[in-house]
Parts: C-alpha cells; structure tokens; sequence
C-alpha cells in the first residue's frame, strides 16, 4: 500500500522535511517568550480554582463557540477603553492565540494567487499561514516611524490595473514584529484612506500593544474610522503567557458571520478562558505593569550589552514596547550563518531572512528578544553572540 | 465599501444565516453532554495547582508542537494497554477535541469532489468537517453490527471504476454516534481487508471507547492490521470533560509528518494539557470506573421509560456504553417537526435527518442522549416527549 502512498494526500497538503522540535539555547533571545519568573502562577491557580468551584459543571457543557462570555465582555471593555474600539461582547469571537484568529481570517478572504500586502519584515508563522491558502506575500519597505505609504499604495495601484488587486493589509503597527517600531500615526491614517478608497480590508495585529513601557500608545487603526474595514486582533500570550493559547478578534458584521460559520464546534479551551477571566478581571492591569517594568530593565541591558559589545558597526532600534532589537550587521554579514555557530556557543537569535516577505532579504539582519532571560544572562549572552561576530568578522 | 464587500471574500468561505447560539431545554437530550455532577472539578483543580508549582514557568514557552510530552506518554501508554496499539509518544499528536484531529485529517486528505465513504448516520459535525473541504460524503446501511460491508465495497469498485476512488472511510466503530452500536469485529477485519485491498485510509474515531458499561470493549480497527492505514482519534471530552477541548489522534508515519506540517504554532492548551495530565495520571481509571456507573443508571433509566411509555410503535437500541439511543418512530414520523414542539415542552433532542449522510434520511428517526440529566428528570423529560408523540399522532 505504501507505495501509492502519495496519491492519498491532497493537493495543498504541505510537503517536505519532517518535523524537528525547536532546541533552546542557554541564552535564549531567539523565540518570543515573555519573561518566564513572571508567570502569574499563584494568580492562576486562585483563579481556577475559585472559576471551577463557581463554574466547574459548566465544563460538562460544550463552550459557546465564540467563546466564554464573560471574558468576551472583558475583552470589550478593555478595547474599549484602551484602544477607543466601541464593541459588543456578540462581536469578539476567541480564538487559540492569535494564530487561529490570522488563520481564520486568511480562510475567509484568501483564494490560490491572491496578494497579501504586508511589511518587508514580519513574523514568519504569519507568513506560513498566508502562503497556506496559497496566497503571494507582497512586503513593503518600512524605516523606523513603520510602512512607506507612498509605495503602499503605488503597488495597489499597480496590481488593481493588473486586475490582481490586494485582498489585504496586514500589519503589526504597534511594537511590530520584529522590527520593533511603531507605525506613525499619520501613516495609520493615510493607511486608512488608502483602505477605503481601494477597499482592501486591513488585518491589525496589536498583540504587542500591552507591552508598552512608557504607558502612551497610539490609537488602534480600528479606532481611527469605523468605516473602515479593519479585523483586530489581539492576544494574552504576551501578558499572562503563550501556553494559556488564548487571542481574539474582532471584525466588521459581515466578516464575524464568515468568521462564525468557520468557527470549530467545540470554541476555544474553556479551562483556560475560566482562569484568564477569573485572573483578569481583578489583577490584569497591576500585572501588566509590573511585567513592563521587567521587560524595560532587560530591554535597557540588552541596549547596553549591545553599545558596549556590538561596537559601531552594527546598529539596532531602540523600541519603547514588545519584546524585539531588530539589528543591522554590516552588508557582507551573514547571520544564516553566524546561526548554528552562535547555538553551539549556547546563544539563540534568529536570522533575519526568516522574517523576510520576499524570503532571501535581511542576510545581515537579525531579531533578539530580550523577554526570556534575565538581566545578568541578557549581559552573557550579548557579549558571547559579539564574539562570535567578530570570529566571522562581522564587528 | 460595503457594497464590495462579497468580493473581498475567498471562493469558499462558506456564506449563509448567521449564528444561533444553541438553546438547551431543561430536559437536554439534544447535545452530548456528559454528566455535569461526575466532571472531577476537586481532581482537576488540586492537579492544576500541583502542575502549576512544578512547571508553571514552563506557560512561558511556546508549548511542544506536538502537545505536552508527558501527556503523549499517557495516551500511548493507554492505547498499548487498552486498544492495543503500540506506539511511541512521538506518534501521538495531541488537539483541541477530537473535533482538531478530524479537521487536519480532512486537511490533508481531501480535495474538492473527493469522496468520503461514513456510516449511513454519523455526527453533523464531521459532515460539516468534510463538506468544508469540498468533500462527497457517501454514507452506507448499516444495522445494529454496524456498516454493510458487501455494499461497502461494491460503492468502492464502482467509484474506482469511475476514476473517483474514495479518499477516506470514517467510521465511529465503538459506541457510534448516534447509533449506539458498535461494529461487529468480523466486519472490521473485513473492512481493513478492503482498506489495504483498494489502498484507501480508515479514519478510526474512537471517542467513546472508554464509556464502556460492561467493560469489555472489541478490537482497534487500528490494531489489527500494522499494514492497514488507520488514523486513529481519540478523546478527553467525553471522560474528563468537553470544556477541556483536548482530543488526540495517531497514523502512520506518511501521514504524521503531512500533520506535523499544518499543526498550529502555539500547539494546543499547554494549561489544559497540564491539568489534564497531572490529573489522569492519577484518577483517570476510576474516575472512568465511576462516570461509567453513572452512566449505565442513566441509560437503564432511559431505557424503562422508553418502554413505559413509548409503547410499541417505536423501537430503538439498547447500547452498551457510549451516549446515545437511536429511535424509530413509525414511518410517518417526522421528528424535524416534533422537536420545536418539544422544545417548547422543555424537551431537547435531535432529529435523525441532522445526522443523515445524504442529508435527508431519517426523518422518522431521533438520538437521545442520556449522559447530561439526573434519573428522575430522564424519566420525566421521555414521559413529557411521549405525550408530544402521542398527541402527533407519532405513537
């Protein structure tokens, strides 16, 4: 039977080298974790505990598809508040992270040859899930205040007269991944504009927004026009953890029915949204503070491991949020390379060609996060990566 | 813009009414639920705060791909010993309910016009799972031993003949939902005859496996035959509790690694993983032992009153485990039209035609589930649903 293995499979089934789990570095700047001490774990478990004692027959029940009410309720008013986004509890549906909330979207609005316009840098499990409905990633250059515009819609144009118009936008326009700047608010609005005039519905990842340092943001793009068609998402991996699985998102009506006829019959984990709601509702916010003024000490000891040990021929942002140092070696560097040799000396980063929209940009370019570690491994880690950089001689 | 809005949205997502939340009766024979008294919130809530101080800082990683290790230990461990399947933990994939494993095998599998080959009646939320993916479903007879074999395999040579072999066969063979029977285990060894004779995979949903009354249980499709191609899906939904969402499946190292490649980044519910793990470790088997009991009264009960006063004139099975009870009502019968009436009774149940392979058989045909109300109200709820009967005329 083997041998006819192949035809069994469908045509869109991703082949290819299988499957190796990720391995971690001692100093592990490579994979986007918050800061581990952080975890809220007596918080969590209190909760659960009080949500199951009050709630725990529910469990019999299979979930509401668009997930937990009350946390959806939650999620409303601090949208609301935070981020100026009047919603009802009806339109937020949760999701497991915000990949399924990307992923869903991508599912409705994506047909084979598509174009999905986005920046020249983004994460690459968003790029995956976009080239999994067989769409064309088209990035666009960004410099330190986010997306050149003016480029933006250049190409808009370019491909609506192609008759291959975009079927979206999408951005991380606050802490962006992993370029760590915020996009300027002036863009934001000629982005809405251009959105509008062209109607391509913009897809707003603002997973990052909570982890603002000096407590100022910039309006959400949703916020800036409510007739513009903007899908939101957001997430709890980067305030309480990743492994609670737990974003959101919402949408205008007629994206949330698609959405909601898509939806998997069983919602989202229940157990996890019962503690999200029960430790949120009363010590999210405290919470976020403190993790900011974490994240803030180890982002300013990576800032000064790098002036210190990097020297003056690299350079990096210095982003007021997130989790990322987006870092320029110089032009001959290649940090594909420098990869495998930086992990045997227990150092993980990961190569800026990983983020590339157009897959091969970005050879000298690199991303830290600077979430796992603590401040005095950040300082070991950055100056033993520096040594490796200048063994290859890219310092 | 909105009067674009249709393009904006890919060929196949699918259009339609919006949502319902679903509405229970007090009676609830509609949904299966299992009983909110025996979900083990003191097991669950002790197991999480244990898992929490042990490996709470471990939510900071992005979870295994693949699911919590030491939960695929669990699961492979039981399925050597009770379903007789060897296998590593690697094997195992774990996700969110059963419903996550069906949909990634439908992934890979199915293209547009494919044909899937299920029982004649099955669960309207695989139907759904494989119409998704454009999918034929083509359902075949069965009786209280299961699926017609004969005409199982006449429908295969056939379609071969015209060039349109079917891609998967999906069968719940323990305990089918909702038919209650289990498959005769002469016709599984002839189905996996079939299965390796036409080179077409089994899909083995095998969810009510362990709500096993009388204990014993018949042979895995799965472990009869290490050349048949049989994915194998199994869950926690039914055992600890739906709300968990936490499901698994296994298959052959081809179709593995095609998984592998489509599974979300984030893995599923580390927290739920944790829980459940630290959990079933410890109590899975008696809590089984004792759900089981409970069970078993719940059926009798159904049973009795069935009996007493649905008379004569219909006729339904009599499981030995699982969740449900299969009727015919007389011909004439049309329970699409009963189940409002009822509703307003506070009855719940679901008409047979929502589980029709073809969409529109069983008219005359209803499951109950008797997994979610205590004794005293089965007996009330059947007595009230026989008067809807009666004064229909249906009995």
């Amino acid at each position: 039977m083997t041998k006819n293995i192949f035809e069994n499979f469908s045509n869109n089934s991703p082949k290819g080298e299988s499957f190796v789990p990720v391995q971690r570095a001692k100093y592990d700047f490579a994979v986007a974790y918050p800061d581990p001490e952080s975890i809220p774990i007596d918080g969590l478990t209190n909760s659960i505990s009080e949500a199951l004692s009050r709630e725990g027959k529910d469990l019999a029940i299979y979930p509401d598809k668009q997930g937990y009410p009350p946390l959806r309720q939650f999620v409303a008013e601090k949208l609301l508040l935070e981020r100026q986004i009047p919603l009802e509890s009806n339109e937020i549906i949760l999701t497991s992270g915000s990949n399924q909330a990307i992923y869903m979207t991508a599912e409705i609005l994506l047909d084979p040859g598509d174009v999905v316009i986005t920046d020249d840098f983004l994460y690459s499990g968003t790029i995956n899930i976009f080239q999994r409905f067989g769409a064309k990633i088209l990035g666009i250059p960004s410099n330190n205040l986010g997306i050149d515009v003016e480029c933006l819609e250049k190409n808009i144009k370019k491909l609506t007269k192609e008759k291959n118009k975009p079927k979206l936008i999408y951005l991380i326009p606050t802490f962006q991944n992993p370029q760590g700047w915020s996009l300027d608010l002036e863009k934001r609005k000629q982005i809405v504009l251009i959105s509008k005039k062209y109607s391509i519905p913009i897809l707003e990842d603002d997973c990052y927004v909570d982890l603002s340092f000096y407590g100022e943001n910039l309006p959400s793009i949703k916020s800036l026009d409510p007739e513009c068609d903007v899908i939101y998402v957001g997430s709890f991996s980067k305030t309480i953890a990743p492994g609670m699985r737990m974003g959101f998102l919402t949408a205008p009506e007629e994206y949330l029915n698609r959405l909601r006829r898509i939806l998997p019959s069983g919602g989202v984990n229940q157990f996890a949204s019962l503690a999200i709601y029960h430790y949120s509702k009363n010590s999210l916010p405290s919470h976020i503070e403190s993790i900011n003024k974490i994240l803030l000490n180890k982002k300013n000891t990576m800032i000064s491991a790098l002036e210190e040990y990097f020297g003056k021929n690299a350079k990096w942002n210095n982003p007021n949020g997130g989790l990322y140092i987006w870092v320029k070696l110089p032009k001959h560097s290649d940090t594909s390379i420098a990869e495998p040799i930086a992990f045997n000396q227990n150092v993980g980063f990961l190569p800026g060609v990983l983020f590339s929209a157009d897959g091969f940009s970005g050879k000298n370019k690199m991303r830290l996060c600077f979430g796992f570690n603590q401040p005095k491994e950040i300082q070991e880690g950055i100056k033993k990566l520096s040594n490796v950089f200048y063994e290859l001689d890219y310092l």
